[in-house]
């Protein structure tokens, strides 16, 4: 017994702590290459504010959030009789969470919010969601639904639901798929049907809804996606509403019960803290929604919310990348196991190849990292800059990147989790060390939000096909010039020819990918994931070399620290980027196989 | 409730069901290519033997063991006052699997065993792993234990234990491990005091105890590592011991309990049927035990069991990643969602996307059936031929493929785990659907019986410089074979150039190995692992490409499954050969970042 509660106050205390150097200093770097000092409407939000507001928001995060992570795992959540019970401490945690004002970090003043922009307000999400991603997707669905209600509501549905979104006083669930209609939302079923009062009585049957119940908060705004009686076929016949579990009277009081049953949680390999509802919509047929925005326009409404949650789904995986880092470092640091060259007994990191896997999840999670903040300075820019044409190739960049970030981040991140087991050995399978946690917790966000196939069909037609290569291109342009920054530096010389010959190989295949005539559509479709992987690779490698250039700069400044970030960038391009150029050459190499093979 | 009702029995229904045809078409490549019918030896064990026991096999293994294998996930087994209680159903199949006589199919008829050769065994292996692998953990380890005794043990102890073993009246225990004592053995500590009557008294606490305790045999033999007073330090001081969880009295019956204590299961992330036991020996100062072989030679008995454990590993990667394409096969073959170019909707098989995640899983089960194969008829000839340089040869070949098998398939299994629970979608999140299984029970294969960290040093070192590249050398030979019979044959010039390019990268990358000044030992540790990877990747497109030269001369016969065999042929090489030479480019391209960076 002695072995199993020192395993489980291990586990309690291999806790999350915030990475608060490569934070704040890749919040810099981000603020720098986008220039950001340059507008107005930012002065207020320069880097001295961003890092003390790091600096709060990892206390909360390691003092509050990252001890309930094991809890939630371990107890997962309660259904009985309707009604869901999140795991012992959520609600007060919820309760500090709200009353601290997280949740409308990056919302507008007007209705309670913070207002930061997203340059800060990505390495705080980075937080939250390594302490603990079960807990925190709530804060996601206020962002991402309060985005769609400033976008596309009326006044009056702004009025009754923002600002108790906004400040947590109501949280919301978005309630989209069915069980016929996962990936193809154009095939949902559920009603919308119109009434005299000109609201909708909503009826179906929704799943896999995030939070869609919980005992967190006084009520939670539904936002449903549905088909009115004469709607067109497919997904052009799509409407979202606005649901309330408990009507909102004119006073703003909450009225009557909006017949919203919750019919069951799933049982899920990992997750276990947030719960994942089966819902049914007007049992009673008194499911009353109100429509936002155009009618047969609710799934580009979604739209919105779904680049957000896909960019959201990248800093998940550098989250949780760090997260298996941290606790493998911990565990590699102090667990003693075998000899060392010199016959001592030595601690598990001092075996190379530990070393290896450890310096694996330290570059991958550091290089997505660097891009994940780099993507926020972007919206930034966007949101803020004057010009129309750098708005424009902003926006180009920030929807080029997105499929990529999303697909690539969550599949690295299921290795890392993988890599961080192994790094525990034996321990690894045995749930009380807590590492099996985030490979469980990891396996969903490679599917969820889009899965990686729709991330790169997205990004193959879309993103790249579409606008006949002009993003990528203005990508590769701005990877050239971190080249050309790299070939200036001697100790960076072998890092730099390595990404050169992964860029030329980049432009050859992606001639490839644009000639019409070269594929077949379902021979591209078969190569657009090692499209997606291999555009993934290189733009972390691209991010670890652009660092490496600028910690050459600061080595002064911290010898250990700059110096770690250029042996990363070597690290990198040595044992990850190859397998990008492998990816590579599979896209050259065309997709016969998938075509001849007959199952 | 329909939905999970639905779920449940879906689960269920989606069972195991051999794969009949690869594994009687690639015994019967390995038979061909060893040559075993040239053996008088095995006269009576010809391919129509072998196809009539699989046959039988596989019926045990879809109608009896893959139904528990849901059970003993969800059920797991039970810990009260030292007795373990396996899962449902568990207790009856065992007896089961006992009274047919599967226990001893590979081990001598004069025990009890049926005496079959390894090439036999090996598809009826892979049936068990696949269908329940925590259940048949106890056969690897009859099969093991019985390899030990038969080597190691005096006659006394055969005529104790062996036929009780061969035949599955009891069963085998191994233990090894320590808090202390992993992957470095060298450092237990459990004590074995010799006693006037011969016998010694064992005294200490082991873990990760496979079957340590259990309710399914009368008695259980555990073969316990321990330390006499005055043996050296280290590995060198390591002897092995008989010790039964009963007595065994001069008439062979049961006698005295004999001081052993189960302290607890293991809360595992898989395998939750089988049981991991803590056991504490001689408590009360009676825990009997007697020695195997000389005094200080535990290891290298032990390596007897581990080489066979590590070859069984591989063959669960094949296992598990055969068992994860099932069950992805199906589902993506029934779940309508999305629509093909036509516009209609159709089964998400037709997606290209879905298809190349399954053609992966495909291809490299595939690869790897043939790799395991191959290697169970080259024991069968190393074991059967009169001649002692083929002998030795053989035993220099299977000693440079065991890592490379075990280090590979365990890890590529982890990976086609991974993209079987991809191709279910949010599905594959829900425990109810059955694939997370897969991935959970997968995670330790690549840790257990060594982790790849530690094979790739076995491989570095001991197989590869130890004999200046004799053995990889001659692999490159029969691999080099296989290359000119494809180059004979048009349709296979496009897998054949990728491959004879991957071959030259090798060689170039062998000599950096082999180089003493290239490399610190260090350095050298760090790019162990990726050499393994490559050589792994490398071996299964050589099995592909030597299957696939095969397959073209039976078109005729059956186009579709012979024509199938190429397009996989084809298909690992491009999507999959590309890896293995990334990972070469990093042996070549050093490992300076690994030197670099302080953590």
């Amino acid at each position: 017994m002695v072995l199993f509660v020192w395993r489980l106050s291990r586990r309690q205390s291999m806790s999350y702590q915030a990475p608060y150097q490569d934070m704040q200093w890749l919040m810099q770097q981000a603020y720098q290459a986008q220039q950001l000092a340059n507008f107005d409407s930012l002065a207020d939000f320069d880097l001295d504010l961003a890092n003390a507001i790091i600096d709060e928001a990892s206390k909360f995060a390691s003092g509050v959030l990252a001890p309930l992570n094991v809890v939630g795992d371990e107890e997962g959540c309660h259904f009985a009789d309707g009604n869901v019970t999140t795991p012992q401490g959520w609600k007060d945690a919820y309760a500090q969470f709200r009353d601290a004002g997280w949740i409308g970090l990056a919302l507008p003043e007007e209705y309670g919010g913070q207002g930061l922009p997203k340059y800060i307000a990505q390495p705080v999400n980075e937080m939250w969601l390594s302490s603990n991603l079960a807990f925190v997707m709530f804060a996601a669905l206020a962002q991402g639904g309060s985005e769609i209600l400033l976008k596309f509501a009326s006044d009056e549905i702004k009025a009754r639901y923002l600002s108790q979104i906004v400040t947590g006083e109501w949280t919301v669930a978005m309630a989209l798929t069915e069980p016929n209609a996962g990936s193809d939302l154009g095939a949902l079923s559920t009603k919308a049907l119109p009434q005299e009062d000109g609201t909708y009585l909503i009826k179906g049957q929704k799943i896999y809804i995030t939070y869609g119940e919980h005992d967190m908060a006084d009520n939670i705004v539904h936002l449903v996606l549905a088909r009115t009686p004469d709607a067109p076929a497919g997904s052009r016949g799509i409407s979202l509403f606005a649901v309330p579990k408990y009507r909102v009277q004119a006073d703003g009081s909450l009225g009557e019960f909006n017949d919203i049953r919750c019919t069951g949680i799933e049982h899920k390999t990992g997750l276990h803290g947030s719960p994942t509802c089966s819902i049914s919509y007007g049992d009673n047929d008194a499911c009353q929604g109100e429509l936002i925005g155009e009618l047969n326009q609710g799934l580009m409404a979604m739209f919105v919310l779904m680049n957000e949650a896909r960019l959201s789904c990248g800093m998940q995986g550098v989250a949780l990348g760090e997260l298996g880092f941290q606790k493998a470092l911990q565990y590699a640091q102090e667990r003693v196991q075998g000899a060392g060259y010199d016959g001592q007994r030595v601690t598990i990191i001092e075996h190379p190849d530990v070393k290896r896997m450890l310096l694996s999840l330290r570059a991958e999670t550091f290089g997505l990292r660097a891009l994940g903040y780099q993507i926020a300075a972007m919206i930034d820019v966007a949101e803020q800059s004057d010009d129309k044409d750098q708005r424009r190739a902003m926006h180009q960049q920030i929807a080029l990147l997105t499929p990529i970030f999303k697909g690539f981040s969550t599949e690295q991140a299921n290795i890392m989790a993988g890599t961080a087991v192994q790094v525990f050995g034996g321990m690894g399978f045995v749930e009380e060390t807590g590492i099996a946690q985030v490979m469980r917790d990891a396996r969903i966000i490679t599917i969820y939000e889009g899965t990686t196939g729709i991330q790169s069909k997205d990004l193959v037609y879309r993103k790249v096909r579409a606008d006949k290569g002009a993003a990528v291109q203005a990508l590769i342009a701005s990877m050239k010039a971190s080249l050309a920054a790299a070939r200036e530096i001697a100790p960076l010389q072998a890092s730099a020819s390595r990404f050169d010959v992964a860029l030329e190989q980049l432009e050859i295949s992606l001639s490839q990918v644009l000639l019409d005539e070269a594929q077949s559509n379902a021979g591209l479709d078969a190569l657009s994931v090692p499209f997606l992987m291999a555009m993934g690779g290189i733009c972390c490698s691209w991010q670890l070399l652009q660092s490496a250039v600028t910690a050459y700069g600061e080595l002064a400044n911290d010898e250990t620290y700059f110096g770690n970030v250029m042996a990363l960038c070597d690290y990198y391009s040595s044992y990850h980027l190859p397998h990008a150029q492998a990816s590579l050459t599979t896209v050259m190499s065309g997709s016969q196989g998938v075509d001849a093979y007959r199952f």
